[in-house]
């Protein structure tokens, strides 16, 4: 750039725009940051109604083109998905200690409604075992399952609602923002400590103990199964090993060869109907072998009349339906994500809440405990091929088949074979991979990951969780008061400024102090961010003394990558500006943003410094600084040879 | 900028800098930003010892040079904040519902502490006024100044201890950081909300009443006051009004000529003389205006055997502790700092906090109660002329003289006269302009000050405080999670690109996409950045097909302002480049900044995107691409000639 087209281009003094519009672009970044209805603005009204429509019931998007070539995949993938809901609807149902009819219940109605309001087309609808494990420990603290097992039941389901209105407010308010701060890091860590501790917890299955502990922290656990040591039963262990060890071959098939997926998709349906036959035939309950027992036919009743608000007891629903939600919430939208991205699509995270939310309200009052998109589902649904939510719907029906015809044959269902069936699905979850990977790449991470896991493994699935959070809000917070700060060199041979610890080649620029600052300057780092160029100065200054160049004349503030700026942050460049004017530096202002700009502005800060302080680069800023440098220290020359 | 010449500077790829590096760099920024003990790297070794002393008694730094000439100015400025300590310490002594004696002793021990540890030159110590309010509102909930008058005080002995340790332990641990967290607009509106509350308390010494309220909240007040409408007094309520005017009147002179601050300085030990002199001769006593009583002759006795930690009480103590130590860190450090501006001198918060904690230990173990460094004292010693450290000691002496020689002398206070000090004190705090300034500059701001501003005066002081920081943080979330973006243009004549919206002249690229990121990119924003440029591309291709310029080719990501990034971040730009890459768009990144960089090296992403995609500049990152563009159109066009 050459110095005459330097004045060609100007700072933009505009006036700052006005505090409603503002005000409304802000607020539609924060809670609309995929701008849903943006795209109809040019479109005639009657094409805009359909278009809301079809955005609240994605079904009239898809249902309207569909087709039987479309149906024959979801078929197979619903099937499939249907074969793994039996299982694991029993098995988690056990797990959060409600009748195992529940959780077969659970795979009908939800999925039918997530097919009307979901927008990803991958999501299987289920329950999940963190999740159940979750409401079991809560609830179990005001009421024990073992003590007034039809209350407990009333307290699940009231606990499903809370939690579906609780994603539906969320959905609803648009603040899918809270997820955001449940950090890949706190989900790794959460889920691995929970699956620990749910494979411990299957021990009681495994072993065919009668009696064991409600705390689900790993020490209370472990004392438990070894307290309890006369009950345990080998033919129970013998069985149980058999069918881990089946379920972690078909695992290792899958992993080893993609295509055959459905064989450990189609897996636990094995182990159940095997285990079935067996302790039909070999009477397995008479040989230390406990089996799940009675199971009635046909579909939901309803449960409305169930749900309860009792003050004496809403505690324990209250706080599983409310955790259980953002978890829900953040591992559904982070797996309905991560399989639309695979196939270039987008997910809704809000919409998404909205969907949850009715599926679980629906649910609680047909008898269903809390549904999501449980990630081992989502995926055999993929690998299955389905196309649309059809195939939740085609799993719904094959539900209700079971239902009303099959139920009471799971009944013979070995306990062993569930534990194995849960066991091996947790075992997937501990991903000891990606935390080594988090070790590697970013050690905060580590640390919040392992706060998650040690956290629940040791103390409690909340207080685990709330650690987590709060150490990854602490580094968020820390990010914002230390924001990182450079001191600028040139780079030799162009116009460039850039970072002299990145670039140790970048020369310093004689009388002349630049430093890039970054991130929103307010109050919560302007006393840092005050300090931090002081000390940039003093280091400066006792430099070009020992060097023995000139002192500092100019103090450049690049502003380009700060991105907004409060009261308290311009009082601090209010105060910068006051302490250089006093030692005879000049403070130089490049490039403020919008934003910033308009605070300056507002603030009469803009007049303060002068127009002519603030510059719309680097580059042009220090050539006038040398220009004024050169013709003051021509003008002192003149006046002593005046003198 | 030329062509030829964009070849001779590259990215720097460099190994990431190990972990140990960087950590104790961040480790230095977070909790050291003012690097205390930097300049001493080059100094020999005795040198260096002396200076760490001195760092931490900063009178050894001062007090070797310290002359007669220095100690005129002292010895006026430590009389002048002794007469303004006398009155205010038996008043605030009264709010915090104590004998007013240990307002008396707390300005002689703590003055003689802080002249060894702390290091601004301007701050008086004394008793403040909020303070005083929120330890009496916390121990009153454990245990009510009237009914065991000697357990009260012991507990107001503890809370000091408490308040004392912990702000030696934010000092100590160096965690000036978690003060950073009170922002002005909080404390504005804390302090404005306290000074209504004590002005309404005022109205009981005022309308001299015998009963009254132990609640703080401005409703209950009122309602005492108007409950025992029978008690009120019209004598004392005249005599009030008459101080109240005269206090008011030189707080006026004061203002309208500075010179004559010492007229306002003076003013309160002017009414407890008077209203004394009126009080004895008058017999005010028996015409219902209600006087201080029995105060002993003799210095602080000690008071070690009286601070209790009795599980039964603790928590009042705790939290009245806890509360003031941030209020009255915040607010001295704030105080100390903005006079050291005025005299171009620094203020070291961490060591501020080690001073303040030393001298209310010393204090809470001989019967003072909290100190801090109170605005109006702070703001009469620097206009009395105070040069050093040295007027807290002569204030002290003076304290001790009054103490050994005139304190019976004190107990004809009238009750009245010490309610129109306070009331006065306290009307100058009421900032309204500062408060309209906020409306006026930002409104969220304005929301934070009067959340804090209502919360107290309607709930409770601890209530307020909680809400208005609780608003800030949930402030500064919102910027971490929704960072400002902007979409960049060409600015005509030069080669520099700039937002759009700000810079409406900036043209597009054609083919090409620039976007500026600014803040750091991590989990909590990550999802959105990658929307919103998901939302950029959604945009630009839509207005491309309308205009019928070309389709885009090129995503420029600008990260110059980028100050860090996560793992979450570097995956979310590997999501975003495998969606590009499926629509047939390069992603390209300028200008990583160091940590960001080696976090792109670690996590492998350079390797993924390749070197050839990272540039220094926007303007090389669009030569290139223009460059790669004709070339490829070039290329088609030979293809379609040989065809």
């Amino acid at each position: 750039m050459s110095i005459d087209s330097s004045s060609a281009h100007g700072v933009n003094f505009a006036e700052p725009r006005s505090f409603p519009t503002v005000f409304k672009s802000n607020f539609k970044e924060t809670l609309f940051p995929d701008d849903p209805f943006g795209h109809l603005k040019n479109e005639p009204c009657s094409r805009k109604t359909l278009k809301v429509i079809e955005y609240f019931l994605p079904i009239f998007g898809w249902l309207p083109r569909y087709n039987l070539a479309l149906f024959k995949y979801d078929l197979l993938a619903g099937i499939t998905i249907a074969s793994l809901a039996i299982p694991q609807g029993i098995s988690y149902a056990k797990l959060a200690e409600i009748d195992p009819i529940i959780g077969l219940y659970s795979s009908f109605v939800p999925p039918l409604i997530y097919a009307l309001f979901g927008s990803s087309k991958h999501l299987a609808v289920g329950t999940v075992a963190a999740s159940s494990l979750i409401i079991a420990a809560s609830i179990e603290e005001v009421v024990p399952a073992s003590e007034d097992p039809i209350l407990y039941t009333s307290l699940v389901f009231t606990s499903t609602l809370i939690s579906g209105l609780v994603m539906l407010a969320l959905g609803v308010f648009r603040l899918g923002i809270l997820v955001d701060f449940l950090s890949h890091s706190t989900i790794t860590g959460f889920m691995g400590g929970t699956a620990v501790l749910i494979c411990l917890q299957q021990l009681k299955g495994m072993l065919g103990l009668k009696h064991f502990t409600t705390h689900t922290d790993c020490v209370s656990v472990v004392r438990a199964v070894f307290k309890n040591r006369k009950e345990w039963q080998w033919e129970s262990a013998l069985v149980g090993i058999i069918f881990l060890a089946f379920l972690q071959f078909t695992r290792f098939v899958k992993q080893r060869r993609p295509k055959l997926f459905w064989v450990s998709a189609i897996a636990p349906i094995v182990t159940v109907i095997v285990g079935g036959l067996f302790a039909y035939f070999g009477h397995a309950d008479k040989h230390g072998i406990p089996i799940v027992g009675a199971l009635k036919k046909g579909i939901n009743p309803l449960s409305i009349n169930r749900i309860t608000f009792d003050p004496k007891y809403i505690a324990g629903p209250l706080k599983g339906g409310v955790v259980t939600a953002m978890i829900a919430i953040a591992e559904g939208i982070a797996i309905g994500r991560s399989f639309a991205i695979m196939k270039n699509e987008q997910i809704d995270g809000n919409k998404e809440m909205l969907a949850f939310g009715l599926m679980n309200i629906v649910g609680s009052l047909t008898s269903c405990y809390l549904t999501t998109g449980p990630f081992s589902k989502t995926a055999v649904n993929f690998n299955a091929g389905c196309r649309t939510q059809m195939s939740n719907v085609v799993m719904a029906i094959c539900m209700m088949l079971t239902l009303l015809f099959l139920a009471p044959l799971f009944s013979y269902t070995p306990l062993v074979a569930l534990a194995a069936i849960i066991m091996s699905a947790m075992l997937g979850l501990i991903e000891y991979e990606k935390a080594y990977h988090l070790y590697k790449t970013d050690k905060f991470d580590f640390v919040i990951c392992m706060a998650a896991f040690f956290g629940v493994v040791f103390i409690s699935m909340d207080m685990g969780l709330c650690l987590s959070v709060g150490l990854a809000l602490i580094r968020a917070l820390v990010y914002v008061a230390r924001p990182a700060t450079c001191k600028l060199g040139h780079i030799h041979g162009s116009n460039l400024y850039r970072d002299v610890e990145q670039y140790p080649n970048a020369s310093d620029i004689p009388g002349i102090l630049a430093i890039q600052l970054g991130s929103p300057i307010y109050y919560a780092n302007s006393e840092y961010i005050r300090e931090r160029i002081l000390r940039y100065l003093k280091t400066e200054q006792s430099d070009a003394t020992l060097k023995g160049t000139g002192h500092i004349e100019y103090i450049l503030l690049d502003l380009g990558g700060v991105s907004s700026i409060d009261i308290t942050g311009v009082g601090a460049f209010v105060e910068i500006m006051r302490i250089l004017e006093s030692k005879e530096i000049k403070m130089i202002l490049i490039n403020p943003r919008l934003g910033v700009m308009e605070k300056l502005t507002v603030t009469k800060f803009v007049e303060k410094i002068g127009k002519e302080s603030i510059f719309l680069s680097i580059a042009d800023a220090i050539e006038s600084c040398k220009f004024s440098m050169k013709s003051s220290k021509g003008m002192s020359v003149v006046e002593v040879n005046v003198a």
